[in-house]
């Protein structure tokens, strides 16, 4: 189990800063979907630059124009890019394809996908699929990421992630699902002393082993 | 009916000169969700600041975290921002709030919803739709908004905006559902004239009334 972690609502140089304090305790580094859209490419490209051997997804959230978003992300030195579920199956269809050129990874957001959706997004069983509890709707319901609510046959067939305001104690209940990646954010980042929370999430997931 | 002049894959400065060259054939000026995603929210205050009197609309595109991405559009200068329909509706309710806010206006990008939810989306009166053949489906179809394919309930009753591989041609299908908004991208940005086939645009809607 991966742990990712989201890096929102900073600067890029804040964004680098907290990913040195915790680098040892997490394994993908994304740079969220805020930073991309306040600072563009420039984000990703300086995130890959500081961490060269870590794991970089890009939350580029591709709803439209997928060759061009993907390939943006993945020049810039994206490992990962994420695109939304509710987009056109070309749209999908096309993300997937880049990603196979670049030898790189498709992170396919299910925030807000209906369950007929799912069903044909689960046929793409290279990409991770993502499920996702939105801080918008986390602020409006204190709603948060608890348990992954995906069929079982999703669970086990597919690759799977989970985001959407994780902490220690949702962390356990979500490990039982064993997905494929985590995604942590504020519990990190917010949190006093981040390197500590950090190490304790990873901890958490040595000690499943 | 205004011309909204969508300025996409390519540069901020290219970008800028394009507008330049349509101005006085053009309503309203989008920065396309490839400049942002590209080079963040720089595109949107250069673009205000060569446009003040200009409608400025950031094709933000938000999927989530919406009272960041749209304040963000707003303190750089933007008009209108876009929501993306698929959104949770506390995404789209937090954007209309924002707006509000900010004396300023948003368009909900109607790209993939389903029936049930355009009808929960028409129920936000302030908001301009905006009916969208993605880019990915007409390069894979070939399909062009040539007609506005809402219900004419939402179409006599709803700020109505139509966006995707618009040419002259299917102007003349689009013209007689009166949308407040038609938007407008390569057949202006990638003709030989991009002033020529602005003001044939312009001329066409001048007729109309």
């Amino acid at each position: 189990m991966n742990i990712q972690l989201a890096l929102d609502r900073m600067t890029i140089d804040d964004a680098i800063n907290m990913a040195k304090r915790v680098k040892d305790h997490v394994d993908w580094i994304e740079v969220g979907t805020s930073l991309i859209k306040e600072f563009g490419m420039e984000s990703v490209k300086r995130m890959k630059e500081a961490f060269p051997d870590k794991t970089i997804v890009a939350d580029i959230k591709t709803n439209d124009n997928a060759k061009y978003e993907f390939e943006l992300c993945f020049k810039n030195g994206a490992d990962v890019a994420t695109v939304m579920g509710t987009a056109p199956k070309a749209t999908i269809q096309a993300c997937i394809s880049v990603a196979r050129q670049y030898q790189k990874n498709v992170m396919i957001d299910l925030l807000n996908v209906s369950q007929e959706n799912l069903e044909m997004l689960s046929q793409f069983d290279q990409a991770i699929l993502c499920a996702h509890v939105s801080k918008d709707e986390q602020e409006l319901s204190g709603k948060s990421q608890c348990l992954i609510q995906l069929p079982s046959s999703i669970i086990k067939n597919n690759r799977i992630a989970a985001a959407g305001g994780i902490t220690i104690d949702s962390m356990k209940r979500l490990a039982s699902d064993s997905p494929e990646v985590v995604i942590i954010g504020s519990a990190i980042t917010k949190a006093e002393k981040p390197e500590k929370v950090a190490k304790e999430f990873k901890d958490f997931i040595r000690q499943l082993i």
